[in-house]
Parts: structure tokens; C-alpha cells; sequence
């Protein structure tokens, strides 16, 4: 075993910042976060980051579209920074070859920029490339937010696909309702109280055990009726979802028969 | 004109009720409600019911399965009582026949026996046979609940179809979601904020407008990295939502050009 003298150790402490991508959403909120604690950071965006730019910072935060990532990455001169990205879908080591030590921040929560959220509450993934760099993550990490876990780029991906249903297939859902209102002028307020019973149920509970509705029931009659009143593609949401639905009630029934 | 003087009144203020229903959720819940105000009620199962029954109670609520209402509704002999169902679907003629005063108390909410909710935050969607007969049950409901709205069976209808799309197939998705973590060993609260951000965002907002996520960025390289992480059910709901939220965008951005 040779010991390594020239590896080069993350920074214990974080206390500079480098967020690179002036535009997205996560981006937004992570200055947001920094400015109200009163962590130094600075701002560039990714054009310039392309430039091939040296950076001094304790840490760097590629904060780009996906399929930026490396680009961005590969233009970076740095050596006592860690380098890390925030996207739920990109593998860690994506950065491997451009950084001594790299990882990742990702926050999962639906960010819009200009919609102020607490930021403190937003659950961050971190993953680091050693453990000294998670520690490092770590500690950051938990200056900006209470909820912060240590999870691997597998798990940070599949929890990302659970983040898609829960997340952008729902906000689809809500749209298709709220447009089912209001095309009879009744206030979407109305399903608010139900919308919020229905998730706290389903997050109290085994949702498949308190599923409601007509699928479930397999109340052909009323789920026709349903049919006929929407529009071919909100036809075809309906029809997939209740027909899921009922495929899971039947194979549970077998099962229990067994 | 001729006036009819034998037409029965319906009774203006209701003081005593019947359920007809003993195990259903609705029943349960309203059980509960009418407890707590000490409401004069008695519940009677839909097998005593079917017996033809004489009943003198202000109002009759029937609270079976749809599929069993009129059947219900036929054997109930009363005169001044006002009979009601309470379903989302069912519209309020198929009373028509067996009461002089008849009517419909929805409670748009996801109810579960055993499970208490705060019924006073329950929106009701009443509707009445007739201007005096709704005024009673707006009267009535009033009592039970401070969201209490006057809904036509047409427009009731739609408010259960969007019920569907927001209730019953946001569970079935959440479901999903907290199949792909317990696999992975992820504690499902690690989505919650996720979930309630998202279901504030899309109420304050046009839903359509604030999507977010991998279809509506068109980013196919990680939506096919999802999709090959599914079972066959959970990736045709992930791609029909995905091509939907996809076919929107693009019918926005050609109606944006025109």
C-alpha cells in the first residue's frame, strides 16, 4: 500500500461559495439560502464559466441543466475546491475526471424561482466522493437545511423517479381538475380540502390499502360516464390510472387467495 | 295556473334525522357529525330498509352504495320528510319518484371509517327538489360544516369526475412513489415536503403553467433512464402523463405562435 501524500484533501470547512448558472431555479434559491446566512458566494453564469475559469472557492456548485453539467465541469480550473452538481438524475461520477473531490447537493423540492420557500425545510441529498468530502458536504449542508441524508447516485435516481410521480405527475393531475372546474365555473377551491386529506392519508397509510373511488369499487357504470364527458387525452390518463388500479386490487385478491 | 294546494312542504327547520346505511364511510362520518352536534338521528341498515319502512324523521339520508340508492329510495314511506343521497355522481332525480321533497348532501371529502376529520372543514355540495326544500338543507348543512355550497347534479358530477383525477389518482401515484423508496429502503417522509410544496404551487398557481420535471423539458434521455427502472404498470402511467404534459406544451406553444 503506497500512501497517496499528493491527494489533495477537501476543505473542512466550507465557508466561500461559487454557484455557477445565473438562471435556473436552483440556482435562484441556493442565493437566496446563502445571502440570508451570510455565507460569501459569488454568482457566474455558465457562459462565462465556459471561459475556462480558475475558482478559489471551498465549493462549487454547478447549478445547470442537466446536459450541462459536464461541460461546465470539464472548463473548471480548481484545486482545493470541491465540485459539486444538484441534479436528482445525474450519477456522482460524472464529475470524477474534473475534480480531486466532487459530489453532489441535490435538493428535492419543486423550486420555482421568485416562489420564496423555506428553505430550511427542503430535504438535501449529498453524496460525496470520500468521506471527508461527505463530511464536509455534510456540514454545509445542515447550515442550510434541517432535513439533509446521505444517499448514493442509485438511490438519488430512483428516489428522483419517485419525486416525478409525486411531484410533476400530480401537479399534471391538479391541472386536468382545476380546467374540469373551471370550465363550470366552480371555484377550485372547493377540492382543496380534499386534496390535502387525500395526501395526508396516503402519506399516513399504505395508499393501494385506502384507495377510494370508482376503479377501485370497479364501478363500470359511473367510470363511463366519466369517460364520456373528457377529452381524448385526459380519456387516456383516466382510463390508464383506473385501469392500474384495478390490475392491483385483482393481483392482491389472487394473492391473498393463494 | 292552478295552484296546488296538496302540495307537502318540505320542513323548514330539520331536527331529527335518519341515515339509512350502517357500514359505509359517509354514513360513519356523518354518524360522528351528528353526535358531536347532538342532532337527533337513527340509523337503520339498507337491509331494514329494503323491508319497506315507515319513517317521520325531518330528513333521510340515504348513504349506500350508488348502485343501491333507488333501490333503497323505493321502499322508504314517508310524507314530509325531505329524502337525500349522497353521492358525487348519482343525479338528484332518481329520487323524483318516491319523495315530494328530495335532495342531494355530497361531502366532496376522501372518507375513511374510523379515520376522524375535522367534518366542519368538509365542503357539502347540497342541492334541493325545489327553492324551499334547498333552503332547508343549506339550512341544515350549515350546521355540519362551513363550506357549504348549492351544486347542480350536472355540475356535481364534474366536481366528482375532477375528485377522481385529484383524489383517487394522486393516491394511486403516491402509492407508486412510496413503492419505488420502501424498495430502496428511503423513508418515505423524505418526499413530503416535495408533496405539499407541490400541491400549494398548483393550487396558487395554473398548474399547466408551473410544471416542472423531466417531460415538460423534453429531456428523453433521462425519462428513458426512468422508464427502464419500472414494471410494466408504473411505465405506462409514466408515459402517458409524460406524453400528455408533453402534448399540452406543445399545443400552448402552437397557439402561442399563431
Amino acid at each position: 500500500m503506497v500512501k497517496d501524500f499528493k491527494k489533495i484533501k477537501p476543505p473542512k470547512s466550507i465557508n466561500s461559495v461559487t454557484i455557477i448558472g445565473k438562471n435556473g431555479n436552483v440556482s435562484w434559491h441556493l442565493q437566496n439560502a446563502l445571502s440570508s446566512l451570510s455565507i460569501s458566494h459569488t454568482i457566474i453564469s455558465s457562459k462565462e464559466a465556459l471561459k475556462r475559469i480558475e475558482l478559489n472557492s471551498n465549493l462549487i456548485i454547478i447549478a445547470v441543466a442537466d446536459s450541462a453539467v459536464e461541460k461546465v465541469a470539464k472548463k473548471i480550473k480548481s484545486k482545493n475546491s470541491i465540485l459539486v452538481h444538484t441534479s436528482g438524475s445525474l450519477d456522482m461520477n460524472i464529475l470524477k475526471s474534473y475534480a480531486e473531490n466532487y459530489g453532489v447537493i441535490y435538493p428535492l423540492q419543486t423550486l420555482s424561482k421568485e416562489k420564496q420557500i423555506k428553505f430550511s425545510d427542503t430535504p438535501l441529498c449529498i453524496e460525496g466522493s470520500s468521506d471527508e468530502t461527505s463530511k464536509s458536504l455534510m456540514k454545509f449542508s445542515k447550515k442550510l437545511s434541517k432535513r439533509v441524508s446521505l444517499i448514493s447516485s442509485d438511490k438519488r435516481l430512483k428516489l428522483h423517479l419517485a419525486a416525478v410521480f409525486c411531484s410533476n405527475f400530480i401537479n399534471h393531475l391538479i391541472g386536468i381538475a382545476k380546467e374540469i372546474l373551471e370550465k363550470e365555473d366552480i371555484p377550485a377551491e372547493i377540492i382543496y380540502p380534499l386534496v390535502i386529506e387525500t395526501i395526508q392519508k396516503a402519506m399516513n397509510n399504505n395508499p393501494f390499502e385506502v384507495q377510494t373511488g370508482p376503479a377501485i369499487r370497479e364501478d363500470y357504470h359511473i367510470m363511463q360516464t366519466h369517460l364520456d364527458l373528457l377529452l381524448k387525452d385526459e380519456k387516456e390518463v383516466y382510463e390508464v390510472i383506473s385501469s392500474k388500479i384495478i390490475n392491483r386490487k385483482r393481483t392482491k385478491m389472487k394473492n391473498t387467495k393463494k
